[in-house]
């Protein structure tokens, strides 16, 4: 019988190395707290490999990353790797800069992690080795929609392929894939976008469902983003009068602090694509 | 017909480079996102002028620069001044450290910026080029009331007219110049000043309302300190028994995020002096 | 009579400077501005010493620590100690990697803290000069009970009596000791755990009571301790339906800023030891 990544997470407790930016970083750590995963941040490169080797996982999210954290990031991934342990890239605002696409394309090369995920604009930015992307938002002419949701399967499945990992190409409609099989996850509210950092938050949680070792590694990624999207379904029901984005931000971490097996399994919108 | 800067910057959804302290800087990018603007944080000089091309305006916080943002800060400041972007400088602690004040004096003078907003200890600091701040407060002996208001606007008018930016001196009375004229905006309350970063984020939201590229700057910078007084002031009311600043700071955010330019035009209180 | 440490701090609304890591550095702030004191965050070593005269304590938290930075904890904490400021040293992971291990060692020996906070073993790697901590949180055996208590009190006395500091051991139960006296807390709720920085935020906190120069600082601190988990326990007896670690959070703040000495004297559970 198919054990759901929330116990799964919950049960083992990973230790989760995190390398991740200033802007979201308590977010990220509570987050991973309310999963039932525990967080270290560490980001010198005198540190980075004997605290990785301490973890189940790391997660390396290149949001404010700087010339002291980039060494760090290489150090502590390719450690990790040859650790065995699951590593999660987050590659915040690739095609922003040519520091953050370069830095990506290097980790990617460099380290192999199991899990990309990002925007579809940053993941567009990895595939063809630069890009343009608007901040660290999606360009609206890169959505996934309904529409065109078989040729971005199409991408996503071939950016999994060419690259080994596992691609989470989040957004309004979101697809994961291991270059062979792909899933659409419909869960989320546009209102996330909002509040700063849940796609550092589902980051995250990637790293701490792979940490737990689930038997299906894909499943377990595709399961934990629909659980990311759903906890911003309950968020958003439980808002009540005068409360906006701050509010949303408590309310999400609270929802996935209080989710249990059954609500996941229940609100998951999981297609094969 | 007088357009409110909160349509302004909800239609025009800038995009907002901060170079800012770690302490607040969560607050200020929600703070953005509630208003209907989109965040960058980037502090290394390697991307500094590139991300800060990317977007429609700059807000340069000194709180826990250090010596590798300063460099980051010059850069990104100098790139924007050149491509026209408006440009907010936060001189947060200016007189509390020689770093900061003679770094806020070096912003001020090679890079120009639209808007200095700070507390008056602050201002005053750069006004005679060096200062004793206690700590990121202003003092109490420096404050701006009823009673000095006249000798106090004279003073941050003349700022204004020197360095040839708008001065936005905010404490229990603002006051706002381009040294020529000057407007005193009596929002906010005394509570505020429990949540640490809400002059961060005012700066924040000026970087955003001039990035919307306002048909008067000083309007809309004035405007834009009312806003985040209003905010202070309907978060105030709408606290629960046993809230704390804690919930305050929250409230805050979502009275920005909820808030409506009508209900912004009821509630600003702004008088010329 | 006993004056309250709330009404201590209220009343000299003592400033703190901190450096301390970026994950918790907002809560951090806050809840010094919950408690009435006023926090200054600086990490450059070019100001470290300059903000530290300012101030009326220091609170050293290794947790994100950096070649920037040590340095910056080292120049403060010597120049505090040489002004005669209290300081506190949070030793977070000590024993998680050698860089944190040797930087606090290095710390403890040349800066002499007046108190150490940590969990058991945190306080337990730098009592045999080296550890194997797993991440930030104390091993399950290490864990301070009822059933080993006296030979728990008897090493943080120890400890305490070596090193010249107050030691503050947290976690189940507290242990402070002045290294002839001993005392035990019973506050506080297991649910904290789940909430990234309530170690942070007591050790500033402690930077706090001390600097408002209480008469008697092993009261103070263990008083403080006691506060910290008084706060836990009335912000757990707020929570609601669907609340979670976030909402906690917000909650802990809260419960310290509304907090009175009245309170806190009803519900301090301290015991010699």
């Amino acid at each position: 019988m198919h054990t759901s990544i929330i116990d799964q997470i919950r049960r083992t407790t990973p230790l989760v190395h995190c390398i991740t930016n200033y802007v979201t970083v308590n977010d990220v750590a509570n987050v991973l707290l309310a999963i039932g995963a525990r967080p270290i941040m560490a980001d010198d490169p005198a540190e980075a490999e004997e605290i990785t080797a301490l973890c189940a996982g790391l997660c390396i999210n290149i949001g404010t990353l700087n010339a002291r954290t980039i060494p760090s990031m290489l150090l502590a991934g390719k450690h990790a790797r040859a650790l065995g342990h699951p590593i999660v890239l987050d590659p915040v605002g690739a095609g922003a800069s040519k520091l953050r696409t370069e830095t990506a394309l290097q980790i990617l090369d460099e380290v192999r992690p199991a899990v990309v995920r990002g925007n579809i604009s940053e993941i567009r930015t990895l595939a063809v080795g630069s890009g343009s992307t608007q901040g660290v938002d999606a360009s609206a002419a890169d959505a996934v929609t309904e529409e065109n949701l078989a040729e971005a399967a199409a991408f996503v499945r071939g950016f999994a392929a060419r690259t080994g990992c596992i691609a989470a190409v989040t957004g309004a409609i979101d697809l994961v894939s291991d270059g062979t099989d792909c899933y659409a996850v419909r869960n989320g509210r546009p209102e996330m976008g909002q509040v700063t950092g849940t796609g550092c938050q589902l980051s995250a949680l990637l790293a701490a469902a792979l940490a737990s070792a689930p038997v299906a590694p894909l499943s377990a990624v595709t399961e934990t983003a629909a659980l990311m999207g759903i906890a911003g379904e309950l968020a958003r029901a439980r808002m009540e009068e005068h409360d906006g984005n701050a509010s949303y931000r408590t309310r999400i971490i609270d929802a996935i602090c209080c989710m249990t097996a059954q609500e996941l399994a229940d609100h998951a919108k999981i297609t094969s694509v």
